[in-house]
């Protein structure tokens, strides 16, 4: 399989360790063969020589929009729709208050039990809102409700909404919505300005592989950007930031949404990742995601394993989760036999497929490795239970 | 005085372009020369090498605190005091609405006519707060006023508040205090523990050399741990971040100010930055920066160009500007020439001095170049008036 694969000369661009079958993609994607040598020309050829005038010479001031709008080929959202800057968590927060602007009237932010808690949290941060979780949300869209938010793909289970069927319901109840793709960037397709989605946030260093904390991004529909209004009125948001206007004048639609001066390292880092993942067709990547997660699947299942993911390949991202009384220290000692996957509290172990790096006969390496780890009992092993700061 | 510069050694350790006398490393410091290894080690070693597994093999998780602490060395925090996150905007968004919470009654952020835009932007999104600006904000302060916010160095003249003062008044007002340390962090002494400063932010990429769009740093007083809360509730401020818990417990203190996932690779290049400026001694360095600025603007002075930067040396920041109508036009030419400083809108030329790699011949050089420039009427050539993105 891994010879008929017409991804498989992806696995080449990047930087692998010896000794790993990398499963968690889904949390920090590898390290680009091409970002080192790209950030070291920033750093010298840029930052170093230039100084101050790369900002316009080697074009950083726009570096927030160029790489929004590769990302948003990735999304399918239209040019001039999505920014990259800050992190999820803070676009999050720019968002709501921007829904619930265009909404007056409505004060419920509606979201689902288990989305990401830092979804959850910034939604009840929000004092001029009220947070409504529950279980099944497209049946509890009301005439109150300002904005749906959701998250694609969930992160603990791997479970992915279908985001058509949801935006519709949302929008006949009046309601806008929030997609959270952090999950869903770089391994499923999207499309979210054929489905009209007012607003998207995610993160970059998941299936982006744009590094650690790489900065994250922001879309709104064309529809709004008359009228939406960002609550973080930052300078590089204002209309003119070099007027230095005492007064602000937000820029016109998702220009509004970026804040301060956005992380030039993290942000090249980002792109050449996006480069990358630009250059592989999505459907390919879909196809070998559900080949991948499927066989790992089952095989996982046939030993015993219970997983959380859906059976229903349509209804799956990238991951698949199994749950486990013992799963910490499982998790534990398959990353010291080189499976790396991890864990979500109580019981959860996670393990993420990016079809650029992955082989099919990884699937096979890992489960051989699993069935040594479950045959030998090794995980009872005291120093697989050790606690660490992340997990 | 080259020769007797008790400071001269540390200008090998920049990657300093020949050609270019850089007076605006108060807009973008320059790049330290142990940067590119350490960036390069980041990316290969660790992100390459350990994957995931480097939020704690290589101390990740902790560099928000790490490099906070070490910022917080040179602002004369507390220990503990200081966290590097997010941009200087999204901090004062988060200290002016902690503030608040901890004034309740009081309503009013207090700041002063010329404060830094982005400042003035934030406050005045801040729906609960009436912002209050005026010409003599001590004059100002009355019962109503929940927080003074204050830039410590103005960006434009170079004009430095008195902070012990400014801010024992504000107290004895009922008042809290902000101050924006961005053009006084590796520039001038500071010592907010001793003033009790409430809350205090800055930039990264200024005086400390962290990089274009390095994280910023905010830094709340150990009197306010216990209460303070802050209003971008993102999971990395949570308590115990990875037990994913649905509900939001703010960590103790300034941790609960970190928000998402930190740009690791910009936060490391900051720390570079930061280690560096640790390793000179600050007397030293105001000593130096005085000698500096005092004697450009003698200079230019004697050359008929109107100063707004303040005489009186305690009172003057690193940098000296002045108001000029072809400002822009003569800052274009003498940044052609190699002399680089910048431009602030209507008609502020600035020029930053930063100790740690200027040479006092650099200012005789410069003048030279000047009286060129001014002499030949160079900065009449229309290629000088051509407007750039970024001024």
């Amino acid at each position: 399989m891994d010879a008929g694969d017409p991804l498989r000369s992806f696995r080449d661009r990047f930087l692998l360790p010896d000794g790993v079958i990398y499963l968690d993609g889904n949390s920090l994607g590898p390290l680009p063969r091409a970002t080192p040598e790209r950030i070291a020309a920033v750093l010298r050829d840029e930052w170093g020589r230039a100084l101050i005038r790369a900002w316009n010479d080697h074009g950083w001031i726009d570096m927030p929009r160029r790489v929004g709008d590769k990302i948003g080929r990735l999304i399918g959202a239209a040019p001039g729709s999505t920014i990259v800057a800050d992190s999820t968590s803070v676009n999050i927060f720019k968002c709501l208050r921007a829904a619930l602007r265009l909404r007056p009237g409505r004060s419920v932010i509606l979201t689902e039990t288990g989305n990401f808690p830092t979804d959850l949290y910034i939604a009840g941060s929000i004092g001029e809102a009220s947070v409504r979780v529950v279980d099944d949300p497209v049946a509890a869209l009301r005439e109150d409700v300002a904005v749906l938010m959701l998250t694609h793909v969930n992160y603990r289970t791997g479970a992915m909404h279908d985001m058509a069927t949801i935006t519709a319901a949302a929008h006949r109840a009046g309601a806008l919505v929030l997609w959270d793709l952090s999950h869903s960037v770089g391994a499923v397709p999207l499309d979210i300005a054929a489905y009209e989605v007012d607003f998207a946030v995610g993160c970059g260093y998941k299936y982006l592989n744009g590094g650690p904390g790489a900065p994250a991004f922001l879309s709104v529909s064309a529809a709004h950007w008359d009228a939406v209004r960002f609550p973080l009125t930052g300078w590089l948001g204002h209309a003119d930031p070099f007027a230095f206007d005492p007064s602000y004048v937000p820029a016109h639609g998702v220009a509004g949404a970026v804040v301060g001066t956005p992380p030039i390292l993290s942000l090249a880092a980002l792109e050449v990742g996006v480069d990358l993942m630009l250059e592989a067709p999505m459907p390919l990547i879909r196809e070998k995601s559900l080949a991948l997660t499927e066989q790992f699947l089952t095989a996982m299942q046939a030993r015993g394993f219970h997983s959380i993911t859906p059976a229903d390949p349509a209804r799956r991202g990238s991951q698949v989760s199994f749950s486990h009384p013992d799963g910490y220290a499982i998790m534990r000692a398959l990353i010291a036999r080189g499976v790396i996957g991890d864990f979500r509290a109580p019981d959860v172990m996670r393990f993420g497929f990016a079809p650029l790096y992955l082989r099919y006969r990884d699937i096979d390496d890992a489960l051989a490795i699993v069935d040594d780890v479950m045959r030998a009992n090794a995980w009872r092993d005291p120093i697989h239970q050790q606690k660490q700061a992340v997990t």
